[in-house]
């Protein structure tokens, strides 16, 4: 039998197979596989990509030279580009505007060889720094309203061409659909409870049985309504909208959230590709005053979607999912 | 440089790149290769399946035997079962339903070697016809509200075991998000326009530039905001709901016109994967009068998306789309 079960966030609905014997290794997936073609993302190949716009790097190091631990560039190859306006415009019935914004490339250590779960503590903290920053200094574009990070490990989640270690961020013109059916979501459930829905779904999962890790500050659990087999979402304890406000703090306990948490993803699946993004709010943009209640109703998270089974066309023509795995038993191999 | 394109149906953004350049050849995919182990939908092999609960066959055959030419039957491994009752309940703060539904499989064709664009006319509007047939009948299940038709070409596209062409059909008990999304929109169009959205976009797409094909019933065009590089879409040119209303010599006119499109995709994208869906609307229940204008205000249609280029993060995270290949440019490689 399955169950049909809603994600309280975006009232998305999702067919979750109830069993309690599917395991890891009943999926077979690309694994991740590193290549050793010339990397424009190594130490002393600084030169090969665009000039950094932030760096962690040993005191006295110049730019763009060695001396690194984390580095942000444009990319190469943006989707979208920084110079121009919006230019927003018809095309008879239809709505567009420029390709403008920001695209560029984290780089997550100066070693070709390792991953992000396999970096310590504090080479994640630089990571989580380097996000911070650019998302702070992205947020005086105004033009722009948003800042999507995101991270593609291995082929099959769409890192095709990239093995380096590194994440994306894009500054965009407008909110991501999927931030906006949240702050929706959260904007009704304030009206009703006065209350954060964030911090009441955690309030629950942190005493039940799909919690798969948790700290002082944050907590890791397989979410009710999981589109992904081993799907994991990261909620920080305390509340709060905008992950730029993350204090130091906290940035050391979500480098070890977040190491714990992909160890035991790499354990149970070894090698499986996976997405992860940050979900934050968008600016404080006086403009979008629709969202008033923001800072109030939203709570930043990070979601991990392993991508160990194929979407087909129920997924694309319904909007719903189907997940093989029910994440109480995602949680119990992940706790492993 | 790029262009960020609104869907006028769903408000979903999608950057579009802005080139004339690309071609169906830049792209590499995973074709589809049919296997050749043991296929229960192969004429002969009626036992292996559960019995038939439609099909098309030559006078005085008996069901579950050879001599037919279209079967329906039910999932052998269904995703939901079609015994029980709905149990819509609460988890604590979450919700949730038993996965009662029908999972049923349209097997378009008795031959094991062709694939839909393969078979003639008369086969398709076969297929079609069971469509309409098990669509009708589900409809009577007072516990459902929509029946999904799907289809997944390729493993890529999700049939990764199957190989033999048939669809997929599923009656569940609540309304498709991406359905409900558009009914929204086309809601707040009627409202303000007193037409339906989907009439007055094609009107549009029939004088431009992104149509691929059309006849008399029907017109295909590659959307303006395109989620995935050469898809397609094809909608009735006079307005209707429901698929189920389709008159016979509309089901020749779509055969027609989905044996060109496929034809079309074949040609230029050779062994491509791809999903198709049928985008119709809910049925007319009296609990859900919110949809009060959905006869006048939904225009059904049916969705085509070749899957040759990878999804990553960046939609996952956002809900937004990045298609390398301008629609305008799709729709000139499929005409040729």
């Amino acid at each position: 039998m399955s169950q049909m079960r809603k994600d309280i966030f975006t009232n998305r609905w999702v067919i979750v197979e109830e069993t309690n014997t599917v395991q890891p290794s009943d999926f077979t997936f690309t694994r991740f596989v590193r290549n050793t073609t010339f990397c424009p993302f190594c130490e002393t190949h600084e030169a090969t990509t665009p000039g950094e716009v932030f760096a962690i790097r040993k005191p006295g190091s110049p730019a763009n030279a060695p001396g690194w631990s984390v580095r942000v560039v444009p990319n190469a190859s943006p989707r979208l580009r920084i110079e121009g306006d919006l230019g927003r415009r018809a095309e008879g019935i239809h709505d567009l505007m420029n390709g403008v914004g920001a695209h560029e490339i984290v780089v997550e250590t100066p070693a070709h060889d390792l991953s992000l779960h396999q970096l310590g503590i504090e080479g994640i903290c630089g990571v989580l720094k380097a996000y911070k920053a650019r998302i702070l200094d992205l947020e005086g574009d105004h033009r722009m309203r948003y800042v999507l990070v995101f991270k593609n490990h291995g082929e099959a989640a769409g890192a095709h061409t990239v093995s380096h270690s590194i994440s994306q961020l894009m500054a965009l013109a407008v909110t991501p659909q999927a931030i906006k059916s949240k702050l929706v979501t959260c904007q009704d459930y304030f009206r009703l409870k006065e209350r954060c829905i964030y911090c009441d779904v955690l309030q629950q999962e942190l005493k039940g049985k799909r919690l798969v890790w948790e700290n002082p500050h944050f907590a890791a659990f397989a979410p009710f309504a999981s589109r992904f087999p081993f799907e994991v979402a990261i909620f920080p304890k305390s509340h709060n909208s905008a992950f730029s406000r993350i204090s130091p703090e906290q940035v050391s306990a979500l480098a070890e959230t977040l190491r714990m948490v992909l160890q035991k993803l790499e354990r149970a699946l070894g090698g499986a590709p996976y997405n992860l993004s940050l979900q934050d709010r968008p600016f404080l943009n006086p403009r979008a005053g629709y969202w008033k209640t923001i800072e109030d109703d939203f709570h930043w998270h990070i979601e991990i979607l392993p991508q160990v089974f194929r979407i087909t066309g129920f997924e694309w023509a319904s909007g719903f999912f189907y997940n093989p795995v029910p994440p109480e038993v995602a949680a119990r191999c992940l706790s492993l």
